[in-house]
C-alpha cells in the first residue's frame, strides 16, 4: 500500500530501489551531479538518482520500472563524452554501466571478445595484446572511455586510418530495449546477413535506442613491426597538403595525426616539449611494415624526427595524446569535430583559420588528418557558463563549410545535445522522419535518453 | 476518362505506361517471364510487366504509381541472386536496374567512386584498376552482379577475407523510398556519425526498404604484388584444419578459397584440370606482399603449385571461379551459404559431410574458407520442379548445425525467399518484432519486395 504522506518522487526511487539488489542506486544529490555531465559545458537536468548496474538483469529492472512510470533514462559509461550525449535530463534516471567490466571471452582463435558495456577501451586492447592481438579503436581517450560509450558513439581514433571505426570491430550486441526485453544482434562470425544490420543501427545511436550490455568484438593481430616518425611544418596548410598527398600516393600509415601551432604551444607551456619558432604544425604518423612508406611525409617537413626505439615512438605519439588535457589548460573547450573527403583537408584547415580570424575567437586544431577528420577545439574564458556567440558563430561557418565541402558535422563524437541544431541541415528532412520512425518502433514511450541525438 | 471497357490490369499498366518515357515498360508474356526468376529454382508469380529504368527520375515515377495503386515493386539487378530476393510476384512490378550503368564519378584523390545500381561489379573494379585502385567486393558472381544487387545483399566475396564484404566498402547511397521520396544516406567521408546508420540498414535489406539508385563506394590500393598458390590435401577436413590453423596463426591471406572433391571432379570432367585421384581438397589461396605467409599453408598439403606469373595465378583463380557453372552441369543446384567462426570450419565441414551420407544426397562444397563461409550446394534431378525432401532434410541439419556452432544461415546471399522458414531460429521473436517495425516504417503499405527477407 502507499504511503499517502510520501513525496511522489520519494515513492518513485524507492519503487526502483525495492527492484533492484543492494547498493545499486545513488541519490545523494551532491554524488547524483557528478554523474550528471559529460565533458561539455551543457548545464545538466535534474536526475532523480543514478543506477550503478552490475549486470544485465540490474539493466532490465531498472528499464522496466522506467517504462512503467515513463521515466527518462540516460545511459552513460565514463561521462567522456564530448556532444553532451551523458548530459542529465530532468526527472531522469543516470543508468550507468561503468561497474559491468568484465571480459566475458577472449578467443584468439576466432580474433573475437565478448565483454561488458564498461570495459575501459585500452584495458581490452591490453588484454587482446597478451595473445598477440589488439582492439583497434583507439580513441584519445581511451584510458578513461568505455566500450559502451564507444560503441553509442560509434568512437573512432588515431589508428582507424587503417583499422576503422568502431562499427568496424563489431560484430553483435546484446542489447536491453526501452521495455526491458532484451536482443541479441549480429554472431559471431566475420559475415552474416540475415535479417536487417540492426547492430549497425545501435552503433553511433547515442543510447536513445537500447542500452548496451555486452558486445561480440573484432580483435586484430598487433603489428609486429611499427615505425613512428614527428614531422614539422612551417605552415599548416603545407602539413594538411601533406597528408593529401600522402594518401594520394597510396600510403596507407596506421596514424596520421596533426597538431597546430595553438595546440602545440599549449603542450609547450606545461611540458616543454622544445617547440621550434618556425613551427607551425606537426604531423605524428605510424606505419607498419617498411619505414619508407614514410618517406613522402618528408618531402615538404623542416624537420623530421624519427623514433628508433619503442620507448621513443611512445614519447612521440605521448605528444598527440597530451593535446586535449593541455588545451583546456587555457580556459574552457567546446572540442569540435568535423569531417572532409581527405582531398579537402587543405581547404577545410584554411576555413577554420580564416573562420578563426573573422570572428576573433581562439580556435586550436588537431586532426585525425589521415581520414579528414578534424576537431578546431574554441577555446573561451573560463567564467563563462557558455561559449560566447562568437564562438557558436565561427562553429556554425565551420559546420557549413564542411557540408559544403562534401563532409559531415560529426566524425567520431556524436551529435548528442549540442550538434542538434545543425543536425536537419546535413540529413535533411526525409531521413529526420525516417529517424523518428525508427527512435518509435524501439522507444515507443521515448524514454531512452530523450532529446539527444536525432 | 476510363475506358469501361479495359480490362482493370490493362487499365494499370497503362497508367504506368503514361508515367514513364516511352519503352521504358514490357509487358509481353514470355520477356516478363524472362525477368521473373534469379538463379534459384523458386517458381515465380505472375508480373504485370517489367519496368527497365534509366534514370532515378524513372525509379521514382515506378514507386509513386506502385503506392497509388499498391502494386508489388520487385526490384531486380541482374538477376544473379541465389536466394529467391528478386523472384517476381504474383500481380507485380519487376524493376529493372540494369540499364543504369553510369559511373558516375571516380576519385582517385579520395578513392570512392559514385555508381549507378546496374553497374556490373567486375566494370567498376576495371574502371578502378585504370587509376591503381580496385573495387574490392568481388562475389563469384562479379562479371555478371549488379552493384545494386550487391548491396541489397551485402555480398562478400574472394577478396573479402582481407577487405571486407560490400558494407565494409560503403559510405553513401541515393534510394527511392516507396512512395516515391529521394532519400541520400551516408556521406563521401571515411567517417561520421550524424544520425542513424540509414547506409547500414538498407545494405543488405533486398529490396525490401527501398530502391538503390546510386551508391558512394570506396575504392582501395590495388596491391602491386600478389603470391598465388593452389594446395592440394588428401582429406577434407586436413584442408579445412589448415584454413584455422593459417588464421590462427595470424596470417592474413587475400584470398582464401576451398573446394571438396566432388567440386573439383565436376571441374575437372568439364576443362580436365588433372586431378590427381587421391586428392579430396583444394585450397587456392592468395597473399599480398612476401610469399612466406603463405608457408603454413603448404605444410599438410599433399601437393603445391605456386604461380610464377600473373597468367599462372589467374589460371589457379579461374579453376575456383568455375566452380559454380562446373556444377550446374551435374544437376540442379540448390547453393547454401552458412557461416561458422573461423575456428569451427573443419566441424561445419564434417558435419556438411554426415548431412549428405546420412540423407544420402550429393553435395558439393565450395568455400570462402577464410570467412567460415561454406556454400555446400546440393545437387538434384534436373526432372525435378523443387529440391527433393531429402535435400531439405539434410539443408535443415546443416543450418543448424551452423547456428548451433555459432554462425548464421546465410553468410552473403541473404535470406530472400527460400531461407524465411529458418530465419526466426536465428533471429528470434524480439528482432523479428523489430525488423516489421521497421519495414513499416519504411514501406507501410508493404509493396517493396513483399514476402522476402525478413
Ligand atoms: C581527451 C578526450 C579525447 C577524446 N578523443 C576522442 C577520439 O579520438 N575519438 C572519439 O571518437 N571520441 C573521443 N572523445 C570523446 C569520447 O571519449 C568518446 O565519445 C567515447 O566513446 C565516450 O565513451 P564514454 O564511456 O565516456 O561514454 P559517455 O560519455 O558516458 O556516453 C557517450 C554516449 O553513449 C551513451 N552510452 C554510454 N554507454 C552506453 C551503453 N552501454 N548503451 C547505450 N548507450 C550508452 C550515452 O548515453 C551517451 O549518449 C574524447 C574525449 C576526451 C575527453
Ligand atoms: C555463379 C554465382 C556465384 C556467386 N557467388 C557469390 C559470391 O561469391 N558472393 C555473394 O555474395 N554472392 C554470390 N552469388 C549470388 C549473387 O550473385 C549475389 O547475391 C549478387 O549480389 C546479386 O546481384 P544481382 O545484381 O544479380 O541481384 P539480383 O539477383 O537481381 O537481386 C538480388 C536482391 O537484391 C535486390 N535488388 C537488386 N537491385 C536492387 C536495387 N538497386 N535496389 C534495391 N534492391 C535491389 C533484389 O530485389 C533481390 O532481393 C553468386 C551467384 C552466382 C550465380
Amino acid at each position: 500500500m502507499k504511503d499517502h504522506n510520501a513525496d511522489p518522487v520519494t515513492d518513485l526511487v524507492t519503487g526502483l530501489v525495492a527492484a533492484l539488489p543492494e547498493g545499486r542506486v545513488l541519490t545523494d544529490p551532491d554524488v547524483t551531479e557528478s554523474y550528471a555531465r559529460d565533458r561539455t559545458f551543457v548545464p545538466p537536468g535534474k536526475a532523480l538518482g543514478v543506477v550503478l548496474a552490475q549486470s544485465r538483469d540490474d539493466v532490465v529492472a531498472t528499464l522496466r520500472w522506467a517504462s512503467e512510470h515513463r521515466v527518462p533514462v540516460v545511459p552513460r559509461g565514463a561521462g567522456s563524452g564530448l556532444a553532451g550525449g551523458a548530459t542529465a535530463v530532468d526527472g531522469c534516471v543516470i543508468l550507468s554501466l561503468a561497474r559491468m567490466t568484465r571480459i566475458r571471452e577472449l578467443s584468439p582463435a576466432d580474433e573475437i571478445a565478448v565483454v561488458e558495456p564498461g570495459v575501459i577501451t585500452a584495458d581490452l586492447d591490453r588484454a587482446a595484446r597478451e595473445h598477440g592481438l589488439m582492439y583497434a579503436p583507439d580513441p584519445s581517450s581511451y584510458e578513461i572511455s568505455t566500450i559502451g560509450g564507444n560503441l553509442a558513439t560509434n568512437a573512432g581514433g588515431l589508428r582507424c586510418v587503417k583499422y576503422g571505426v568502431t562499427r568496424d570491430s563489431t560484430l553483435g550486441l546484446e542489447v536491453v530495449l526501452a521495455d526491458g526485453r532484451v536482443l541479441d544482434t549480429g554472431r559471431r562470425t566475420v559475415k552474416g546477413v540475415t535479417g536487417y544490420d540492426l547492430t549497425g543501427l545501435f552503433v553511433g545511436s547515442e543510447g536513445t535506442l537500447g542500452v548496451i550490455t555486452a558486445a561480440t568484438l573484432r580483435l586484430r593481430r598487433a603489428p609486429v613491426q611499427v615505425a613512428t616518425v614527428a614531422a614539422e611544418f612551417t605552415s599548416l596548410r603545407d602539413a594538411a597538403s601533406a597528408v593529401s598527398a600522402i594518401i594520394a600516393a597510396g600510403c596507407r600509415p596506421s596514424m596520421l595525426e596533426l597538431m597546430d601551432r595553438t595546440t602545440l604551444e599549449a603542450i609547450d607551456a606545461w611540458k616543454n616539449i622544445g617547440l621550434e619558432p618556425a613551427t607551425r604544425a606537426m604531423l605524428i604518423a605510424q606505419a607498419e611494415g617498411s619505414p619508407d612508406e614514410m618517406a613522402a611525409l618528408c618531402d615538404s617537413a623542416s624537420f623530421v624526427a624519427e623514433a628508433s626505439t619503442p620507448e621513443e615512438a611512445a614519447e612521440l605519439v605521448g605528444v598527440r595524446r597530451l593535446a586535449y588535457e593541455a588545451k583546456e589548460r587555457l580556459g574552457q573547450c567546446l572540442v569540435e569535430d568535423v569531417c572532409v573527403p581527405r582531398s579537402r583537408l587543405p581547404e577545410m584547415i584554411s576555413a577554420v583559420e580564416e573562420a578563426a580570424k573573422r570572428h576573433g575567437v581562439t580556435i586550436a586544431t588537431v586532426a585525425h588528418a589521415g581520414d579528414g577528420n578534424l576537431h578546431p577545439v574554441f577555446i573561451f574564458d573560463r567564467g563563462l557558463a557558455e561559449p560566447p556567440p562568437e564562438v557558436w558563430a565561427a562553429a556554425d561557418e565551420i559546420f557549413r563549410g564542411a557540408l559544403d565541402l562534401g563532409g559531415t558535422l560529426t566524425g567520431e563524437h556524436g551529435v548528442g545535445l549540442i550538434k542538434r541544431r545543425w543536425l536537419g541541415l546535413e540529413i535533411g528532412p526525409v531521413a529526420a522522419e525516417l529517424h523518428l520512425g525508427i527512435k518509435q518502433v524501439f522507444d515507443p514511450l521515448n524514454i531512452l535518453n530523450p532529446g539527444k541525438a536525432i
